[in-house]
């Protein structure tokens, strides 16, 4: 509906492209997979596998633009990206990962910043109304920026363990890539000039996000609207009842089919308490009950996984039911979500206190920060945090000193340790 | 429906795991591109991108499967995969393809063989229905079996150029890779054995099949299944009757867009004309054109890409008019591609005209052949054809000689010239 299409460019990249742009290839050239040899035979050139795709894009790009008739191009590529990783950690760093990936060409900044921010839009909606979870939007400071890019937008979640996630980011990219591939197009009035671009992700880190954020001593909380699977029918069963209990849950999942996700558990092996526990360590949102018992009341037991809550049902209103207490899970999740983070949201103005917080307890912390590296640093080597997004400065006269050195604040910083 | 899962394997393969079946290796060996750095450092042990991910994922599969309650498994993956060419040809022969990839561990040989079977049946039924492409299946020669696999079936289609195309197999891979990787399982009587195997695919060659099968000199034919668009709306104005036609086109829309996925040309810089060969060339199934004309008579001109047919549809009857080409066009694209796969197909027992045949007019040439790979080698010196698959024998007394070797035969082979 936002007239992006998806294209499909290659994996392996020449090493020349990357080298291209300098902050670029200073950014990924640690962090690349190379392959050297293809076909049994050492390549004249090594190729990179990509770690991201600015580069094969913007070669293309090159080819295809010359006019403003060409633009706006709005690429997105669902792609498997590498980047070396020394310590990975499941989802969240892994040297291989999955993603999306989208590649903007513009005629004029204002158009590529809007760009920017809208996708950022899009990913904050998704986040809150699929995932659950609550978000920050906001610009990285200069050192957590996108290698290439002029500025990046993130957003960012809160963890349990009160760490911080960056779960998405859209960035613009001024006339950086255009300049290094020497994209131009002839303007309305003739005149040739260089063309704006964004790029912009989100990927299986997603998947650990919502795992952290959800999960509880039980296992997996999977809000429904993602939830592969929105409902688990449980027969409970003697050999005597089987074959009767079996009927009524086939009859129950055909009412249920056309307006949920549904499977029936119809292993012979477990318990049904073992059903049970296996059915919330993998998240489904509603398990439904039944046996001889309900049938002869003509009614099921419905669970809730997020809160464990039970309640007899009689089965001409399952299905109004199921419905509405699969709208009360995602509204319910989201709603936790977003009072953890404002729970371990906090504003300082004194650094001793803020330095604490971020190190022994853990959160968000606000603070004035005067935009320089050396502040940036300093708190990270204080308490281990790092700047997560940056938002305005209030409107407030006297402005507000830095929290750190004191100096005239550029921003409100928001602080945190991260992954 | 069938029960399949999605699951995703790593990009990179260790080079140890690709060596463990010796035929896999070396079938696949030759075509890798292999990753020597990583993270800026040699790597102590190479990393294939891999070729196909039949040995990852047994390497897995040996840490899931112990019991026969663990099986089946039936797990799909869609991915990229790199197999070196030197000789690429766009969708037909590319260094990395997209492909789904099929892998299952069953605890019979039967099993195994009917899943072979049923997924070969799914590609027919995908290539007939889908793309309408009329297909053979069957198995495959020896020589062009999946290296690693026990038996090796194909779908086949027939390009206009008369060569046939290799556009699906299934592989039932017997205990080959269980045995290289040491998968077994405890059946049910408590003895131990090896798993049985399949492995499957489809790739992006199948667009280069849907490209060679339907196009025609104005451009690309797209059947409707699977047309991104299916109906094209081409506004047809003066600059005094613009707004008038682009609402009646809005309105148009409106009616179809539940029922049909379409798009309206909005472009003012290129006349009618061009907007036809355009969207001819792009293979729209229909095209709806519409000028203040037919808004006078209160109806559209609908003209079919296949066949260029024009009528005259009243509004009131736009919608079951669509529908009816649309599936019209969809059976008859079908119909075609039968037709075409008949019509250069031909029964040979003479040797000179097979390859006569085969060499000059081009077509899938059947003939009875003795199994070897001498006379399998030789009709490829002598026309350049391979067999595509193998079908029975007839019923017929005396059973007929394979027509190289004039030894008793084995099959009914089924030769084309390929890609």
């Amino acid at each position: 509906d936002s007239g992006h299409v998806n294209a499909y460019f290659p994996l392996l990249i020449p090493d020349s492209y990357l080298r291209k742009e300098a902050e670029h290839v200073e950014g990924f050239a640690p962090e690349t997979a190379v392959v050297t040899h293809g076909g049994g035979e050492l390549l004249e050139e090594p190729l990179v596998v990509r770690p991201t795709s600015e580069t094969i894009i913007w070669s293309m790009y090159k080819k295809w633009i010359q006019s403003h008739r060409d633009l706006p191009i709005l690429i997105n590529q669902w792609a498997n990206v590498v980047r070396w990783e020394k310590r990975p950690r499941p989802f969240l760093r892994t040297s291989e990962f999955l993603w999306q990936e989208g590649h903007t060409a513009h005629s004029t900044a204002e158009e590529a910043q809007r760009e920017a921010h809208s996708i950022l839009e899009i990913y904050r909606t998704f986040a809150e109304e699929y995932l659950a979870i609550a978000v920050l939007t906001g610009e990285k400071s200069e050192s957590e920026r996108f290698a290439g890019a002029v500025a990046t937008y993130s957003i960012e979640a809160l963890m349990q363990d009160r760490k911080a996630l960056q779960a998405g980011t859209s960035h613009f990219l001024g006339q950086n890539f255009a300049q290094a591939f020497d994209v131009r197009f002839q303007n309305e009035k003739g005149a040739e000039e260089l063309v704006w671009a964004t790029s912009w992700g989100v990927s299986t880190r997603l998947i650990g996000a919502l795992i952290m954020v959800h999960s509880d001593d039980r296992g997996l909380v999977i809000p429904p609207a993602c939830a592969p699977t929105e409902i688990v029918l449980i027969p409970i069963y003697q050999d005597n009842t089987r074959a009767e209990v079996m009927a009524q849950c086939m009859k129950i999942n055909g009412q249920l089919k056309g307006q949920f996700r549904t499977i029936i558990d119809t292993d012979t092996q477990n318990s049904p308490g073992w059903k049970f526990a296996e059915w919330e360590l993998r998240g489904i949102p509603l398990r439904i009950e039944c046996g001889p018992k309900d049938i002869a009341q003509n009614s099921v037991v419905v669970v809730r996984r997020d809160t464990g809550q039970k309640q007899v049902v009689p089965l001409s209103a399952l299905v109004e039911t199921c419905a509405s207490l699969l709208a009360k899970i995602q509204a319910s999740l989201y709603q936790q979500s977003l009072k953890f983070q404002k729970d371990h949201s906090q504003h300082f103005s004194d650094y001793r206190q803020f330095t604490q917080f971020l190190s022994e307890e853990g959160g968000l912390a606000y603070a004035a920060w005067d935009g320089s590296v050396a502040t940036e640093q300093k708190v990270k080597e204080d308490s281990g945090a790092t700047i997560r997004v940056l938002s305005a400065l209030p409107d407030t006269t006297p402005q507000p000193r830095c929290i750190i050195s004191n100096n005239q604040a550029q921003y409100v910083a928001i602080f945190a340790k991260s992954y």
